[in-house]
C-alpha cells in the first residue's frame, strides 16, 4: 500500500490542502486550509485527517507512522512560530478542534491553551509580561482538558473557583489575582488526580495526543452515533483534528476578538454585520460581563484592521460565493482569522442574499436556488397575529424573539408531555425553565415553545430556529413552578391556551386568531426560478414537475393559488359532508334502508357539493382540480352521542330505538380495511353517481359562465382494476348525460388513487383504465406497514426510539417500503401509459424529503396543504437540480468544495436549516441580547428533519434490493 | 388463408377425428370418434368443431362455406344410413347435442328426434309399423325444440299433455293413443305459433340449423359464461356441436337403454357396474316409473348383447386406461355405444381404482396420484357421527345417502340465509324442499344439505357430491313449510341444530359429536406415493415440497401426525392464553403497569406454556414444530364483560373502576394495524423473552427425557430487518442461557412471518437475520387488499357477484396481489439465503389451488389443519407433476388426449371433483333410488372450488407483468 498522507499543514501563506479536500480534512480544516492559500492570515496549524478517525474507530488505534507524520508537522509548526510545545521560556500554546465534513454535534470540540505546564506557565508569564494572564490561561486548559479529556466532572473545577471566590470576598473570576489563579491551578490538579487517580499531564506531546484521542474518541460516543442514525448521515468517515496556534485577544487594548458576517444573517442585507470585544478572549464575551460593540465602530477605533477585515472580507465572500460568518482574533494589532464558513441565516436572509447574489453575478440561478433550504422558507410563512386582533391584543410579558412566527397551542410543562399530547392531535406549546437536548422529542411536537430563563443562543432558540418553530425564550416574568406558569397575576395550567409571537418575544393569553403573511417581491422572483427549473422536469412522456395542492374548501384553494398551486391534488368531497347542513343528509343516506331513500337523501346533498365544486372550480382558474370521490368508511360518519342519533331520528321522523340498530350495523372491526371508498361504489353506485352528477353540473355551469374548469375524477380504494372497469363508465356516462344536456363539450379525466399495496402491485393493468394516479401514501403507509396512523402512538415512540425505524413514517416517506412501491406502480402505469400523469397528494407531499423521493420516481406532481405550496416549489426544485445527471449539471459558477461525498450535499442541505453554537473562547456573538448561561457546556442543536438519501438514485425498485449471493 | 376442417365425420368403423382432437371435437365428439375407430359400435353422425362456436360467439355468424361443408357430411352420414333427413317414406333422424373440450354445464344441451315434420312422422310410422311411437317422438321434439331453441314457456307444453290427460282422464303419458299424440302435436305446434309467431319450422335443414345455432348461441348465454368466470376457464374457444343418428330402445323386448361402468363408481371395486331397462328410451328411465335392472341380469336375458358390452368396457377401459362411464342402446337386438368418458367417483372409489390400475399395470404411479382430487380425498377424511354417541342416538327420519359425510348446523331455509350466517361465522344446515342453480351460493356456505324431495340424481344430491359436502335427500318425512321443518311431532326453527349423516341418509336432532375415521390400507399406499413425489421437489438449495400442519395443542399435533405432518407450520401461542387459567394471568399482564407486575403475571404463565410446548414437541417425535410469538393485538385479550372485568379486578385485588381505564387505554381503532406481534416485544421485551423461555425449558425436559425435539421460533409482524436484529439476539440469550443450565446442546432456529407487505418487499434484507420465512397468507390478504377479514361481508359478496374479484382471496390465495408478493419475497430472501426455507401458513395452506400456487413460487412446505393434511399431501404431489417440465414430465403411458390445451388439467381435475346429470332420453342409472321430478329441465351441476390456472408457470412477479408499449 502507498503511503497516504494523513497530516495537512497550513501556514506561512501555504497549506498542503485546500476547500476541496472537505472530505479528508473536514469543513474547518479544509476552509482553513483554503484561507492560508488565499494569503489571509490565518495562526498556521496542522489537520489530522478524517481517514485516521475511520481507522481508529474500527481499531481504537492508529496506523503505524502517525505519530512520526504528527511530530515532523509539529516541528514544521514549531518552525514556523519560533516557539516550541512546552518550551519552558516560550512556549508554542496551539487549539486542539474537531471538524468533520459536515457540522455533526456531538462529539468533543475544543480544547484551547495545548502546552502550557507546570514549567511553561512561567515561561509564558516572563514573555507575554502577564503573569495573571500566564495563570489564568494554565487554569483554564487544565479545567477544559480535564474535563473533555480527563472526564473529571465539570462541577468539580466549578465548585473550586466558587471556594476560591467566596474565600477572598470577590464575585467575578477576574477579581481573582495571578497568585489566586496559581493557587487555583493547583487545586484543579489535586481534582485531577482525585478524581482520576492520575497526574495532570506535563509532558505536551501526552497532552497533545490526550487531545487527538479525545476528538478522535468522540467520534463514537453514544451522543454522536445516535445523532449520525437519527439523521441518516452515512458514508462520512469521521472527524478530522485541528491543531492550530493559539492567537489572544486580551494582550491589551490593540488586542481583540469577534465574529462578523459578510452580510446581514438576519434580513439579507449587502451590509457587513458583527460585533467584537477589544482586549477580552471569546470567554470573557461569552460570560457577558461586558457588551460587545458593533463591528462599524471597529472603523473609527482601528481603521486599519477594520479595512483589512472588510477586505478579508470581501475576498472570502467572493471566493466562497457565498455568505460567510467569521471568526476573527487581533493580537498586539495583528488581525488573524480563526474561521470561516457559509453564514447560517433566516429565511429573510437566505432568499435576499440568493437573489442579490444573483444580481451580483456572483451565482447563477440554479445555486441561488440550491442555496436556500426548504425550512428556511416555511418559516417565512409561518402563521402571524391577525394584525386586526393584535391592535387591541394585550401582551401578557415579552421574552426574547428567538425564533419568528406565532404560535398559540395548550401548554405543557414536559417534553414527555408534549409528545404525548401531540400524539393525541392536541396543539401544545411547550413551556419550560429552559430546555436541554433531551427535550428535542417535546419541542418537535410543539407548535412554539416558550422559556423563562436562556438567551438567544440558549438550546430552545437555537434548536427553535433550526425547526422553524415559533419561540419566545428567556421571558423572565413568565414563572414556571411545577406544573403551573405565572405570568404577573395570572395562573396558567396544563392544557390552558396561551399565544406566543417570536417574532416579537410577545407572550399573550388564550387563542388568538393566526393568519400567514404574503409572499415578498424576493421571494417570488425567487419562487419564479423554482418554477421555471421544475417545468423542465421530463416525467414519464410528460414535462413539469408540478406542485398542487390539496383544497377541499373554496378559501384553501383561493390560498393555494395566490401561493403558486399548479391545481388542485386532492380535493376530498367527505370533509364537504361534515358541514351541519350536509351532514344530516349524509347520515340520511347512510342508514337509509333501500334504493329510493338512499337516493332521496343524495338528491339533497348534490346541490350543495356543487356548489362546493364550482368555488373550488372558480378559484383555481381552470387548473386541474383533482376530485376525490367518497373515501373514508361510512362508519366515519355515524353519529357517535346520543343527541346526534336524536336529531337524525327526528329528522327521519323515526324512532331513536329503530335507528340505534341502523347506526350499530356499520360499526366495523377495522374500519380501515373496511367498507370504503370505491367499494362504497360497488355495493352503492348511487352515491358516486351523485358525486360525478355535481361535479358535472358544477363544470358545466362554470362553462356557461366563461369560467375555465378542468375537473378530474379520482376513483379511490381501488384494489383491481376491475373495479374501474365498473366505476368508470358509470361517471362516463352521467358526465356525457350532464355535459350533453347542458351543451357542453369538455373532457375529465378519470383516475385512481394508489392507497392499497394491491393496486400498486396491480398498477400495470389499472393504468390501462385510468388517466392518472394519485398516491395516497397516508393510507399507503398504514396498510404497507400494517401501522393504524391512529394507533401507532402506543409502540411508534419505541420504534424511533430504539432505531428499530429511522424516520416517522407518516412524516417522511418510507422510501424502502411505500417508496417501493410508488417507483414499482409509476414505471408499471407508465409502461402501459407513457403519457400517465402521477401524483402524490398523501400529507407527505409537502416534505422535502419526500419531494425528492416524488421527483426520483418519476412523478409528475406533488400536492401538499397550501401553506406549504410555497416550500415545495423550493424544494421541487431542488429536487431537479439535486438529482441531475452528473454531465447534465451545468454550474457556471465552479464551487471549490466540488468533490464531496454523496451525503454531503443532503448534509449540507441540513445544517443549513439550524444555527449551531458552539462554546469555545472564540464566541461568535449573533446579538447583542446574548444571554449566555453555560460557558463551557456545549449545547447540542438539533433538526427536525431527519436527512435521508438513498444510496441509488433512479434505480429501479427490483435494482435497488440486494443481488449478493451468500 | 387455407381452408379448415371445420366438419368432422365418424361412421362405418372410421372418424375424421380421434380422442386427441377434444380442443376441436369436444370431449363428446372427441371420444366418439375415437370409438368409431376403435371398431365400437356408434350410431354414425358427425361433429362441427369449437372454432366454428369461438367464430359465432365474436361475430354471430357463421365462415362462409360452412353450410356447403355441413350439408356434404350429412349427405354422408344420409348415405351411411341409407336414409335421408326428413325423407316423408323412411326419414334419418338424428340428435343435437353439445360437447365443449370441459364438461361445461349452463349450455343448451340436447335435441333429440330432429328430421321429423308433418309429413316424415307418417314414414316413421310406416316404417316402424309403431304409429303411436312415431306421434310421440314428433311430440317429444316439438317439445324439446320448442323449449330450447324457440324459448317456448316450458310450462306452455305441459299444461297442453295435462289438460289432454284430464280430458281421456288417464294418469301417465302412456296411457295416451297415438290418436292423442297426433292431438297434442297439433296443439303444441299451435302453442308455438302463438307465443313465438312462428311456425314449427317443418324444412329438416331449417331445424337443423335452429338447433346448432341455439347450442352456438348457449355458449354465450349468461349462465355459461358466468361459470366460466366463476371457475377461471378461459382458453377454451366453445363448444363442439354433435349431430348424430338416433338409435331407439323402446322397439320391443330386443330393445333396450342402460348406462354401465367398468368398475364400481362408489367403491371402486373391478366389477362391471350399471343399470338398463329393456323396451325403453332414456326418458322413461327417467320418469321413473320403471325399476332398472342390475347389469348382471342382462348375462342371463341377452347373453349375445351383455359379452359383448363387456368385451367393449374392457377395451375402453383399456384404451383410455381409466374407469368408464358409458350410455348403451340395443335397438332390435344391435348393441349402439352413445357414449363414453371417464367416470365419476366417489373418493373411496377414486384410491381404489387409482391403486388398482396402477397394481394391474394399467397406469403409473405419476398417473394414479394425478388421478385423484384432493376434494375427493377429502371426502373421506370427513367428520362422522361419533360411534359412542351413535349407538344410542335415534334417527328422526332417514332420507337418501346423497353424499358421504356427516354434518350439523343451524338450519335456514334459504341459500341467502345460509350466505349469511356463514358469512358471520355460523355453521349451517341448508334444509330444503329441493335446491336448484340458484342456490349454490348457500350449498357452498353450508355445512351440509337437507331435502325433503328429490333423488340421488337430484341437483343437491349431485352437487353436494361434487362439492364433498355431506347431503341427505329426498327424506319425505322432513316437511318443509315457509322457515319450519317439521319431522314427525318435532318442529325446528332457524337456527336450531340438526345433525345429518350423508353415508346413512339418517337425519338427528340437536349437535352430535362428530369424528374423522382413520386413512385406509388403500389411501395410505396412495398418500405415500405422494409423499415420494413431494421428496423429490427442488425448493432453492432445499429439496422437498413438505406438508405439515397448524396445531396450537398435543392433541391437534397427534392427530395431524397420525395424518402425516412433517412438522409443525404454525403453533399459535396466544391460543394457548384462552384457557381460562391462563386467560386470567395474560390479562393481568396486559393491564400491568410496572415492568414487576408485567413480569410477575409472566412467570405464571411461563409453566403453563411450557407444558403445552412440552406436549407438541413429544406429539411431533422429533419434527420441526415452528411456534409463532404472540402475535394477535392485546385488546383481544381485553376483559369483553363487565364480569370479566369484575373477576380480573378481584384477581388483581384493585377496584372495577381503577381497572376499567386500564382497559378502555387498550383499545385501539383497528387492532389489525395496531401494537401486535413483535411490535409487542420491542415496547415490552418480557413477553417474548417469557414464551422463548418456556419454548427452551420445553425443548431441555424433551432432551432430559430422550424425546428428540427440534424447535424453531417465528416472530410475527415484522415490517424490517432491525426489529429481528434487535429481537433475535434477545431470544439466542434467552435459549443459551436455559441450555447451558440444563447442560443441553440443541440449535433452536429462529425465522419470521412475513404477513405485512413491507416485509414482504423488504424480504431481501429480513433473510440475513431470518432462518426462515413462513408467509402468513390471512393477514398478508388483509394488508395487501385492505380487507379488515371481519368486515368484508358488507362488500365482499357485491365484489364477488359482479365479478370484480373472481374469488374469495380468503379462500384461495390472490395470485396476482397476494401471490405476487410471496414469489417476489421467496426470490429476494433466497437470493441473500439460498438455504432459507419457505413455508406458509396461513388458512390457505390446505387450498389444492394455493398449494399449486406455492409450488410453483417455490415454496418448501405448506402447513395446514390436520383435518387437511392428507388432502394437502396429495394436492402438493400433484403440484410437482403439474409443473414438471414439459421435456421432464415422465409418463411411461401414452395417453391418447395429450394434445390438451393449458386450461384442460385443471378442467380435468374440477369435472373429476363433480357428478353430473345430463337429461337426455339415454340417462344414465346410477341408482335404483333414483327419484327423478324434472324430466326435461336440465340440472345444473357446481363445483366447491373454482379452478384457476395462471397463465405463465414459474415466472417472476416481473415478468408477469405487462410489458407492452401502449
Amino acid at each position: 500500500m502507498a503511503k497516504i498522507k494523513n497530516v495537512y499543514f497550513f501556514g506561512n501563506g501555504k497549506a498542503e490542502g485546500d476547500a476541496s479536500m472537505r472530505n479528508e480534512l473536514g469543513g474547518k480544516g479544509a476552509n482553513l486550509a483554503e484561507m492560508t492559500n488565499l494569503g489571509i492570515p490565518v495562526p498556521p496549524g496542522f489537520t489530522i485527517s478524517t481517514e485516521i478517525c475511520a481507522f481508529y474507530a474500527k481499531s481504537k488505534k492508529y496506523p503505524v507512522g502517525l505519530d512520526k507524520e504528527v511530530l515532523a508537522v509539529l516541528q514544521k509548526l514549531e518552525k514556523t512560530m519560533g516557539k516550541k510545545l512546552g518550551d519552558p521560556d516560550d512556549p508554542l500554546l496551539v487549539s486542539v478542534r474537531s471538524g468533520a465534513p459536515v457540522s455533526l454535534p456531538g462529539m468533543m470540540d475544543t480544547i484551547l491553551n495545548l502546552g502550557i505546564n507546570d514549567k511553561s506557565v512561567k515561561g509564558l508569564a516572563a514573555r507575554t509580561g502577564n503573569t495573571r494572564f500566564a495563570w489564568d490561561a494554565y487554569r483554564r486548559f487544565i479545567q477544559m482538558y480535564g474535563d473533555v479529556v480527563m472526564l473529571v466532572p465539570y462541577e468539580e473545577f466549578e465548585g473550586a473557583i466558587n471556594d476560591l471566590k467566596k474565600k477572598r470576598g470577590v464575585e467575578l473570576d477576574t477579581d481573582l489575582t495571578a497568585r489566586d489563579l496559581e493557587e487555583l491551578v493547583g487545586e484543579y490538579k489535586k481534582i485531577v488526580k482525585k478524581t482520576t487517580g492520575k497526574d495532570f499531564p506535563q509532558q505536551p506531546m501526552d497532552q497533545l495526543w490526550g487531545a487527538i484521542n479525545a476528538v478522535f474518541g468522540s467520534w463514537m460516543n453514544e451522543r454522536a452515533i445516535k445523532y449520525r442514525q437519527l439523521n441518516d448521515i452515512r458514508n462520512i468517515k469521521g472527524t478530522a483534528v485541528n491543531v492550530q496556534s493559539m492567537v489572544f485577544g486580551n494582550f491589551g487594548e490593540d488586542s481583540g476578538t469577534g465574529v462578523c458576517f459578510s452580510r446581514d444573517p438576519s434580513t439579507g442585507e449587502n451590509e457587513f454585520y458583527g460585533e467584537y470585544l477589544m482586549n477580552a478572549q471569546g470567554e470573557d464575551v461569552v460570560a457577558g460581563i461586558r457588551t460587545p460593540e458593533k463591528i462599524s465602530t471597529l472603523a473609527k477605533r482601528n481603521k486599519k484592521i477594520y479595512d483589512q477585515l472588510v477586505g478579508i472580507k470581501n475576498k472570502l465572500e467572493k471566493h466562497f460565493r457565498d455568505m460567510q460568518d467569521m471568526e476573527f482574533t487581533v493580537q498586539q494589532g495583528k488581525l488573524f482569522i480563526l474561521q470561516t464558513r457559509n453564514g447560517k441565516r433566516t429565511g429573510a436572509a437566505a432568499v435576499k442574499c440568493a437573489v442579490d447574489m444573483v444580481a451580483e453575478k456572483l451565482i447563477d440561478k440554479e445555486t441561488a436556488v440550491q442555496r436556500v433550504s426548504p425550512a428556511l422558507l416555511d418559516q417565512l410563512l409561518h402563521p402571524m397575529i391577525d394584525l386586526k386582533v393584535l391592535k387591541t391584543a394585550k401582551s401578557m410579558t415579552r421574552g426574547l424573539n428567538a425564533s419568528p412566527g406565532a404560535a398559540c397551542g395548550k401548554i405543557v410543562f414536559s417534553a414527555n408531555d408534549a409528545e404525548e399530547w401531540q400524539a393525541r392531535g392536541e396543539k401544545v406549546l411547550l413551556v419550560r425553565k429552559d430546555t436541554s437536548p433531551e427535550d428535542i422529542g417535546g419541542m418537535v411536537a410543539s407548535q412554539g415553545i416558550l422559556t423563562s430563563t436562556g438567551g438567544m443562543t440558549s438550546h430552545a432558540a437555537v434548536v427553535a430556529r433550526g425547526m422553524g418553530t415559533p419561540c419566545v425564550a428567556g421571558a423572565k416574568e413568565a414563572i414556571v413552578q411545577g406544573h403551573t406558569l405565572f405570568i404577573g397575576t395570572k395562573k396558567f395550567s396544563e392544557g390552558d391556551w396561551i399565544t406566543i409571537d417570536g417574532s416579537t418575544g410577545e407572550v399573550y393569553e388564550g387563542k388568538l386568531p393566526l393568519v400567514t403573511p404574503d409572499i415578498s417581491k424576493d421571494m417570488d422572483t425567487f419562487l419564479k426560478w423554482c418554477d421555471d427549473i421544475r417545468a423542465s422536469a421530463k416525467r414519464g412522456s410528460l414535462k413539469g414537475f408540478e406542485v398542487r395542492t390539496n383544497a377541499d374548501q373554496p378559501e384553501d384553494a383561493k390560498r393555494a393559488f395566490a401561493f403558486g398551486a399548479q391545481g388542485v391534488g386532492l380535493c376530498r368531497t367527505e370533509h364537504m359532508f361534515f358541514d351541519k347542513d350536509k351532514l344530516i343528509h349524509f347520515r340520511a343516506m347512510i342508514v337509509a334502508d333501500t334504493l329510493e331513500e338512499r337516493k332521496a337523501a343524495l338528491k339533497e346533498i348534490l346541490p350543495l357539493q356543487q356548489k362546493d365544486f364550482f368555488g373550488i372550480f372558480k378559484a383555481m382558474e381552470g387548473r386541474p382540480v383533482t376530485i376525490r370521490l367518497l373515501d373514508p368508511p361510512l362508519h366515519e360518519f355515524v353519529p357517535h352521542t346520543l343527541e346526534e342519533t336524536q336529531e337524525l331520528a327526528e329528522f327521519l321522523k323515526v324512532s331513536v330505538e329503530s335507528l340505534q340498530p341502523k347506526i350499530d350495523r356499520l360499526h366495523e372491526q377495522n374500519p380501515m380495511l373496511g367498507h370504503r371508498g370505491c367499494r362504497l361504489a360497488v355495493t352503492y353506485p348511487e352515491i358516486y353517481n351523485m358525486q360525478v352528477e355535481a361535479i358535472a353540473l358544477a363544470a358545466a355551469e362554470c362553462i356557461s359562465k366563461k369560467i375555465p374548469v378542468q375537473p378530474e375524477i379520482m376513483i379511490p380504494i381501488v384494489i383491481t382494476a376491475r373495479e374501474l372497469k365498473l366505476l368508470r363508465p358509470n361517471a362516463e356516462a352521467i358526465l356525457k348525460r350532464v355535459f350533453d344536456k347542458a351543451g357542453v363539450k369538455l373532457h375529465v379525466k378519470i383516475g385512481t388513487m394508489i392507497e392499497v399495496p394491491r393496486a400498486a402491485i396491480r398498477s400495470g393493468h389499472i393504468a390501462r383504465y385510468a388517466d392518472f394516479f394519485s398516491f395516497g401514501t397516508n393510507d399507503l403507509t398504514q396498510m404497507t406497514f400494517a401501522f393504524s396512523r391512529d394507533d401507532v402512538a402506543s409502540f411508534l415512540p419505541a420504534y424511533l426510539q430504539q432505531n428499530v425505524l429511522d424516520v416517522d413514517p407518516f412524516k417522511s416517506i418510507d422510501e424502502e417500503g411505500v417508496g417501493w412501491l410508488i417507483s414499482y406502480a409509476t414505471q408499471q402505469g407508465r409502461a402501459v401509459n407513457p403519457d400517465l400523469k402521477v401524483g402524490i397528494c398523501g400529507e407527505h407531499g409537502g416534505d422535502p424529503l419526500t419531494i425528492d423521493f416524488c421527483y426520483r420516481a418519476g412523478l409528475s406532481y406533488v400536492s401538499c396543504s397550501p401553506f406549504r405550496v410555497p416550500l415545495a416549489r423550493l424544494a421541487a426544485a431542488q429536487a431537479v437540480l439535486n438529482n441531475k445527471p452528473k454531465a447534465d449539471k451545468k454550474s457556471t459558477v465552479k464551487k471549490p468544495a466540488a468533490k464531496k461525498p454523496a451525503i454531503k450535499k443532503a448534509a449540507d442541505k441540513k445544517t443549513a436549516k439550524k444555527t449551531t453554537v458552539k462554546k469555545s473562547a472564540a464566541k461568535k456573538l449573533v446579538t447583542k441580547k446574548a444571554v449566555v448561561k453555560k460557558t463551557a457546556k456545549s449545547i447540542k442543536p438539533a433538526v427536525k428533519k431527519a436527512v435521508k438519501k438513498p444510496a441509488a438514485k433512479n434505480a429501479s425498485p427490483a435494482k435497488r434490493e440486494p443481488k449478493a449471493k451468500k
